[in-house]
């Protein structure tokens, strides 16, 4: 992407022109729950238990099915808000290859893969807004090409440190040197890949809606276990912790209009032209009216942290760029979320004001290194959407794990049993909620070596 | 500042024109050192030794003469890299008066202030390059610049919680709810004074540079005590650190071009023309040379914290916007930070292609509670430029001030005695530095209280 692409999307030059209804060229994204969720019930503990109609079913897989590492994961069914569930999930086994770039070709997911050089295994939520198709289709994607980008570069991962030239042969002989200084480890080849995996999905989800004819967006958070490490890669404002005997870890910040202000702010100063003279990118406690013009109030602009006082001017009546506070901040009034994939469409209702340059694709990822920090059976990583924050805290979260693992040592299933449980205070409130439950020590062997060819 | 500013002072629609010698209309700065130095030996505990001639001398205050908090002070006299040296620093009391906005006027520094409302104290280093005409410009205004900024919210500041509007009365009667919803308090409108004082005292040394023919640029690092509060801000290189019994806590972040590579990468994706296609925005671990062409190599763009690998083409060749490693890394192979105050005029050797709008004069700012953190006397801030955390860790620093200060409780002067004391091992290595070491528990009671009007 350059900044010529940019300015020629997002910047016409004469006059916008009428928004578009998008023209179907395909057929829509077929709906569809996770694969993983065939021929499950509405979870252990409550399949027989009488259902009150004001709390909704908890689902999860069915209990013959094993999931990598034994993940736990369960859903709370929409039946109210949408006609469909707006979110997703995916999980499985990564396999990568080593081969030419350009050589691959797709692959089937979820089946063994003869060929493989590295294997490690992937779990995703995926939030959607704005419809279904977003989601599904990152459900469906996101994998593969995060699967391509670490074949791109899987030679330099496997490298005690990953070499100038990705042929391995050295231009200049200080060149282990110099990357020496750079401080490059292999964990930033698979940084590198998870970030390049989110834009590529980002662009294929914004090819296939424009050519179903669909919209909407979804956020996307990522676990990947990959050579004795655990990669979370966040783009939105769904949340992932890391639950220990004495420690709660946050393992991703939340990204919405509140948290990436400055950013957000700072892009509607350089382009002015993207708000069309419709909103104010300065921030004041709340939308200001006639009869302040002329007083002087609190605002911030992309600069500061702090607050100061200015003289309200005309300009300023306008709608605020972003408004609202908390749960209820919005992005030009339309978007509770500032990063994740589509939303390529997606304009400020009745004007031609568009939200994608404002959101960004690319994941905040964080590496949890299990060797080094000893992580063990008892420690758990909870990948959930924002639906279960809202009502459970990191530390009610992490008591319930830790009541709950102890005492159910034995049977294979109690990540299982303990995603179901967190989810049952959901249930009643009516939230959307899905959450991952990963626990060390299963099968992480596995991901640790990798299979000369 | 709008974009139009900015698209019009750097992006010139035209080619560009020759750079222009700045044509003097007033004399030139007067160099001189901190006032306080004035009568000032070579320091306690030196000034009859016999001098090495490699050993330069320490410079401290004139044993009888108190600075705020008893703040102890030191610099290392610069004798060799240019004629003058290029380092300044202030401090003094902080005198805000309640006053209407505009009315204001020019106040002697150092002097009583009979109008006060609220008082606070003031610290600062400021790191030149270039000259020594930016810094000395910064020492003789940011205080004033502060205070004017810190005058005109006054009224803000001491009321339980800023108000909406500055004039205290409400438009809206829910006003005092979404400023609490917004978690604005009374430091918050320090932090945007301190902000905005940064950046209009970077507008005078830019007016005053041009006027007087002079070029040039600091780094600032500012601490101000004022209701029981210490703010640190920090524009450059420099480092604060808090030194407490069994706490090392860093005050500040160093901006160099390093730590803010992805901010000045995007900066040159935005306006690829500041670049003037001289340079490229890319990383790489070394500089390309003809014999990467086509080969892949290690990389990174703006939006990437990881790394990856990219085919190199010719244009990958350019010299890199950021170039060097840890203390060698330069901004357009010119300068070693990334903010600060001047350098209006810099430019790239012998091409016209301008720092500026890739330098931020805002500084971050931090905010010690000193009632909170139940600060004692015991408890040391450490500020420094960079020549002192080249030779001394945080650690070490810590060890000196800890070993130093319980045996010299009783005197007065220990501040600067272990001011002084730290910058030996500097005098030898012949690095330029200068230190403040405040302690607290001396007269910060004046702060917390503000006299009514």
């Amino acid at each position: 992407m350059s900044a010529g692409w940019f300015r020629r999307r997002f910047l016409p030059g004469g006059p916008l022109p009428a928004p578009r209804p998008p023209r179907p060229r395909s057929s829509p994204v077929p709906y569809r729950r996770p694969r993983f969720l065939r021929g499950s019930g509405s979870g252990p503990g409550t399949a027989d238990a009488p259902r009150r109609p004001d709390v909704r079913p908890v689902r999860s897989p069915a209990r013959g099915r094993a999931l990598p590492w034994n993940a736990g994961y369960a859903e709370i069914i929409n039946a109210e808000k949408s006609e469909f569930n707006e979110d997703q999930a995916a999980c499985g086994q990564l396999c990568i290859r080593r081969c030419e770039f350009g050589a691959e070709e797709d692959q089937e997911w979820l089946t063994s893969c003869p060929e493989e050089f590295l294997t490690g295994h992937y779990w995703a939520l995926f939030d959607g807004h704005g419809g279904p198709a977003a989601a599904i289709l990152a459900a469906n994607t996101l994998h593969s090409c995060l699967r391509r980008q670490l074949e791109a570069v899987v030679e330099g991962m496997v490298a005690t440190q990953p070499p100038m030239h990705l042929s391995g042969h050295s231009i200049c002989p200080s060149d282990p040197q110099f990357v020496e200084e750079k401080g490059i480890r292999a964990e930033d080849l698979v940084i590198g890949a998870l970030e390049s995996a989110f834009q590529e999905c980002d662009e294929v989800i914004g090819r296939e809606l424009e050519a179903s004819g669909q919209v909407g967006g979804c956020t996307a958070l990522v676990a990947v276990s990959l050579q004795g490490k655990l990669y979370v890669a966040n783009a939105g404002d769904s949340r992932a912790i890391l639950v220990r005997k004495d420690e709660v870890r946050p393992l991703s910040s939340e990204f919405t209009p509140e948290t990436e202000r400055q950013r957000i702010q700072q892009l509607a100063f350089v382009y002015p032209e993207l708000l069309a003279g419709e909103f104010t990118r300065l921030e004041f406690p709340r939308r200001l009216k006639g009869d302040d013009l002329g007083q002087k109030v609190l605002f911030r602009d992309y600069h500061m942290r702090g607050w100061s006082y200015k003289c309200v001017e005309k300009s300023d009546l306008k709608y605020p760029l972003i408004h609202g506070q908390g749960r209820q901040a919005r992005l030009l009034g339309t978007l509770a979320v500032s990063r994740g994939l589509g939303d390529h469409q997606l304009r400020v209702l009745d004007t031609n004001i568009q939200l994608k340059p404002f959101l960004l694709s690319v994941p905040q990822v964080t590496v949890l290194d299990v060797d080094q920090l000893e992580l063990q059976e008892e420690d758990v990583v909870v990948m959930a959407t924002d639906g279960l924050w809202d009502v459970l805290s990191n530390e009610q979260v992490a008591r319930l794990v830790r009541s709950f693992l102890p005492g159910n040592r034995e049977d294979p299933h109690r990540s299982q049993l303990c995603s179901h449980r967190s989810l049952e205070r959901g249930a009643v409130t009516g939230l959307f909620q899905r959450t991952w439950y990963l626990s060390f020590g299963h099968t992480r062997t596995l991901e640790r070596n990798h299979l000369p060819c």
